[in-house]
């Protein structure tokens, strides 16, 4: 089984990969992850939108991941990362807020807490994102798939989440108000 | 100076208006408070709405109001209540989440707690709402003007509104993230 | 299968119950719901509480419910209300924000949404609320009975809850982040 | 006038202060921010702590400030720094929610967003928390003084707090429903 190591890492214009490398074991680093949704006219989710990504051997679904570089604001590397992984006309709206539904630790020790990435501490700021425009799976990713509330909290597409993130996901569902 | 018994009551096709008047002394009423905005492309806000209303002899600036009538839910009551205040090709952006960002309590009795309406105890769900389309006055309104968020923070604008409402619209931008 | 007609209400000293009879097909009602819960030193959610109620003929785990009253504040009512249900001596921190971590819709048509009440249109916000106190059953319950949140947040316990209350609850969990 | 570079860094235990100075400049470093209230019997925020600190030859007040360390929950790096600022009898409440109120952006260079840090690009959580014991200036401060909500908003106090400080415990107030 995967786990979280497959989030992938865009280049950093300012730390050399070795440099990275080495801060990954010193310092948390900050990432944003969004939840891609379809809503009706009436605000509501009715879809949810998955990445299926090919780690290794395995298939695996994920949400949008990405990390906040230096100088760069939170709206910025949401904008950035959705693009990134869903293409350059999904038209997402950045949410009002710049308060996340939540917060997911992502430990490099597994079993401790929630979430977990064998290659760093990363702490993701989790947003939910109305995309109305249309999405194309990116170089990491196979295709994006998407489900209904009901399909994406279930326990079947629980298994193909790795590092915890189906958690996240139910978190999402929650605080849309479609989780039952 | 004026006060909260001008948020507009919208005729019941459930309770006549006898009934109504009677049961506003007896329980507390749901409401929705809606403020619209106008963001960028980031998502962040770059203008407030507020209804330019004349009530009595005065000219007071309010926000969006409404009743929740019996067996509609409160996505139906914020759509139908922007539609009323806003005309129709307003276009909103329902939120995602059918969390409120606050709750404002109005009571009859003046200067017990932050909001106030002398007719009714009435409880309001509110919600910041981005519009994309245009927004006409209706008939409960003069005007609707668009602020930036430093003027409609400002005690300027603090001053024309009533029932505490200022004190709701400050809360909307410290949700939005441009209280300064 | 009962339904959240079992939501118990408190004798109100505004309305007779017949009028309150008529009123509840004609408005929406206003309630609270809370989910008490045990934290530990960290603050992070150890256990939930459920009451344990017999309804007719069937035994059921709710939470706390009940309307707020003319002229009383939210806060008011959430404190009266858990005091009613949890007894006097179970110590609740009122949350410091008054915002609800969630809406729930009670539709008195079954399937309507995700919330029913035969009885009425009821519309409670929901607050999750640590007691560090002794819980008592008041005449409403048999028992208090506390979960892990895993088990808080299982099907079995799903199939005791009326009403839509389980996903209300699974919410609650999601709030505090222990929902996996 | 001082800046933000005056919120105060721990000493690390995983990095060199002389590889941290180089990191700073690299990637946004993960910090917490607390708002320390009073709260009264119902949940209401009756007080607002903040630290009156000396940098340099100015004296400005500042809210609970620190990095979150590698390997360390955010619960944990809000426990450890409360405790830093606070002392170790100051009993805080931790939140339930893990998720904050709001995400201060410290940025360095001075006018870029609402938060400045001239020191580096720090992203931090801020959460309000509750403390009822009481509260010792560290050797980081010269003292602990305890405001009204009303004088915390005031143009006064925002006068004597640096890199946009001010404005978080403005969202703090509107958070807790007690800015007017």
């Amino acid at each position: 089984m995967t786990d979280m190591a497959e989030m992938p890492s865009e280049p950093s214009g300012w730390l050399s990969e070795r440099e990275l490398q080495h801060v990954r074991r010193e310092l948390p680093l900050l990432y944003i992850n969004a939840v891609p949704v379809r809503v009706d006219a009436a605000g509501e989710v009715s879809e949810v939108g998955l990445l299926l990504r090919a780690d290794d051997d395995a298939i695996s679904r994920a949400l949008v991941a990405g990390r906040v570089l230096f100088h760069e604001t939170v709206r910025d590397a949401l904008i950035r990362n959705l693009e990134k992984d869903l293409g350059s006309v999904a038209m997402p709206r950045i949410p009002i807020s710049p308060t996340p539904f939540a917060v997911a630790e992502y430990f490099p020790t597994e079993g401790y807490g929630a979430f977990h990435d064998s290659r760093q501490h990363a702490v993701a700021l989790a947003f939910v994102v109305a995309v109305d425009g249309s999405c194309e799976p990116s170089q990491n990713a196979l295709d994006i798939v998407w489900l209904s509330p009901e399909e994406a909290a279930s326990d079947d597409v629980a298994r193909d989440m790795t590092g915890g993130q189906h958690s996240l996901l139910r978190r999402a569902l929650a605080h849309c108000g479609v989780l039952r």
